[in-house]
């Protein structure tokens, strides 16, 4: 089902998730369409569309159900399949994911880093090592992994994907802000820091 | 213009924006619609359609002028209307935001970063100094800028966020994974990074 949701209808249902993580721990036992609605700041109407999109119905003066809600949510999106990746670059934003508790929650495990900063091998971040990148391509060999999140700097990020490539690397999730030229095998996901100010600025029409 | 523009146009225009850069350094005239799609894995038609919305006009077997065409979506896009932020948290993520070189390209200044750590108060980072969380109200005072960049641990975020407003922020990128509520007057822009990736396993039916 996964596959037929769009891509805005995805991002809005891993909000709706956090906020139903919230609730479940704080043992609240129902939420209403117009509760997420002010709680993210969007339309009462998109929210009602997006959960009856998935299949989850609401009782009326009730609202849905925190635990089905979640449950369905988590169906949907694949989050008990785990997926690990490697994170390569031990720099402030490799660490910085490495470290960012909700991706275990969302079926993201980080497997280990990969650096070439001799002073950075051989440390543990959050019970993960980072390792020198000449043995990714063992590594890539013994585990099956073939996620690689990327975060080198911009200048070197070609060269290192062209290695990643080679080491057997098939999905590369790009934090290093330049366009990646890869064989049509490998995919590449552009993450877009910068492209989600400048919607927040328009939205709201900072100046 | 850039309010007509949807935020799914938006994003991909900053990653045309990534690319004419690019050419722009190497010194390459002119780029082809074909070039662009194959570049970002995305369809031809709708990147000929995202450069027909902001009024650009390509030559037929020539493509666009890449100069034009960059100019034109700095214009579309105000990325040369300066905005300045704070950035809230001065750990890995909030010094790995502080360094991110492309931030400054696209209109986006950090002035300076907070933390309560008396370790990091006082350090330097690319130039931007780290301050006292409580000096904040008065920067906000002796600034103007009323945007925030929070990059805090979730357990403190709501709390942070609660002290942000108070200090007279308007405007919080907020990059910890928690849902923050805030007064009538004050926008959250939830950065979900998760949700990319969920996005990228559903795209490529990453198992």
């Amino acid at each position: 089902m996964k596959n037929t949701l769009s891509q805005r209808t995805i991002n809005r249902l891993t909000q709706y998730y956090t906020i139903l993580r919230d609730y479940s721990k704080k043992d609240i036992k129902n939420i209403t369409s117009s509760q997420i609605s002010q709680l993210l700041d969007i339309d009462e109407t998109q929210v009602r569309k997006d959960i009856k999109s998935i299949n989850c119905k609401g009782k009326c003066k009730v609202g849905y159900s925190v635990i089905d809600l979640k449950s369905i949510i988590e169906d949907v999106l694949d989050y008990k399949v785990i997926k690990k990746a490697f994170v390569i670059g031990a720099g402030n934003l490799g660490v910085a994911l490495s470290r960012y508790s909700k991706f275990s929650e969302f079926g993201l495990e980080i497997d280990c880093l990969f650096d070439l900063d001799k002073d950075k091998i051989g440390k543990i971040i959050d019970g993960k090592e980072i390792f020198n990148i000449s043995e990714l391509k063992n590594r890539v060999k013994s585990t099956g992994i073939n996620i690689a999140i990327l975060t080198t700097p911009n200048k070197v990020a070609q060269e290192v994907c062209d290695f990643l490539v080679e080491c057997g690397i098939k999905y590369i999730w790009n934090f290093a802000p330049s366009i990646l030229i890869v064989p049509k095998d490998v995919k590449v996901w552009h993450e877009n820091i910068i492209g989600s100010f400048i919607q927040f600025c328009a939205v709201e029409n900072i100046k």
